[in-house]
């Protein structure tokens, strides 16, 4: 299974692809930041992190995507817009028919490192080892997005039986696709 | 000029199309609100939002949009999915090469009814008497997206003067566009 990992951020998000299975080896595929100017307007950022998502999504074919979990305790203002880089790259991968998944920073510490209170620099160290690389990737959006996939890989299969079974109890509940409603109206 | 109002949200996302110029009345082209169900997955109820925006914008041909400025103050979970909402808006207007306004509720209260506290009846009322309307607009999202739109026409030249001059000045700051640099990366 190969997976996309998202760290959203208007000035730096991270984008990191990676190949495994749970309890085999992960490979790198691809890691990249997309960077957008401070200065910049709001639309045109937005739009180049959109892009550029899809651009990696038609590049390197994932088939689930990961984003980072936006969180309520943090800065608000920078929360929105961290809030709409995550909403670039939930689009895009619905856009392209793949599943989502949010994972939160604890549950992607956790996942690579055994700790959910891990700092940046250990995340940054397991992440090189989880891949066998020769070096941390830089910035550490770059890690941080290889850390979200990896996270994905271990969980998907637990977090996959949970969501079947949540769709078929609200299967009944859902009575028009959004899609459809919106169009027709 | 023909402006698009969206008043950002997941449940219901107010759109509202009104033509006028300062110290002209304002017409009503057109109104309608964006609903998603609670119950779909948050990539469904965004492209939604996202497509419902693009056919408004293709169908009515504003020329510019102006979206609520989405607050600190309020609830942080709410605040998040209507960034995200208003992150649809500002990416549909930018990708139509639209110019994007982003104006605040007490801004929007003041043009319409003169104050910056009105309630949302206040706001409802005269929206119906400036559009010459029968009856309020409904929802509540609905005249809102409107007050959004009168709002902009009526604060449009000094913003334009604003904005055309921070421009001349970061023009020179500016080296990429970041669209490009997405590309090319």
């Amino acid at each position: 299974m190969r997976v996309l990992g998202v760290d959203p951020g208007l000035t730096r998000c991270g984008v990191g692809v990676v190949e495994g299975a749970p309890g085999r080896r992960c490979r790198l595929v691809h890691v990249d930041v997309i960077r957008t100017p401070a200065d910049a307007e709001l639309g045109s950022r937005l739009v180049a992190i959109a892009d550029g998502l899809a651009l990696a999504i038609e590049e390197h074919r994932p088939e689930a995507v990961a984003v980072e979990r936006v969180f309520s305790q943090h800065n608000v203002r920078t929360v929105m817009g961290t809030a709409q880089a995550a909403a670039m790259a939930i689009v895009a991968a619905t856009r392209a028919g793949l599943p989502v998944a949010l994972h939160t920073p604890s549950e992607v510490k956790a996942a690579v490192s055994g700790s959910g209170t891990a700092d940046k620099a250990q995340v940054g160290l397991m992440v090189t080892r989880i891949l066998g690389l020769a070096e941390t990737p830089r910035p550490a959006d770059a890690a941080d997005a290889l850390a979200l996939a990896i996270c994905h890989l271990w969980r998907a299969p637990a977090q996959a039986r949970l969501q079947q079974a949540l769709a078929r109890s609200s299967a009944a509940a859902r009575v028009l696709a959004p899609r459809d409603r919106a169009v027709g109206e």
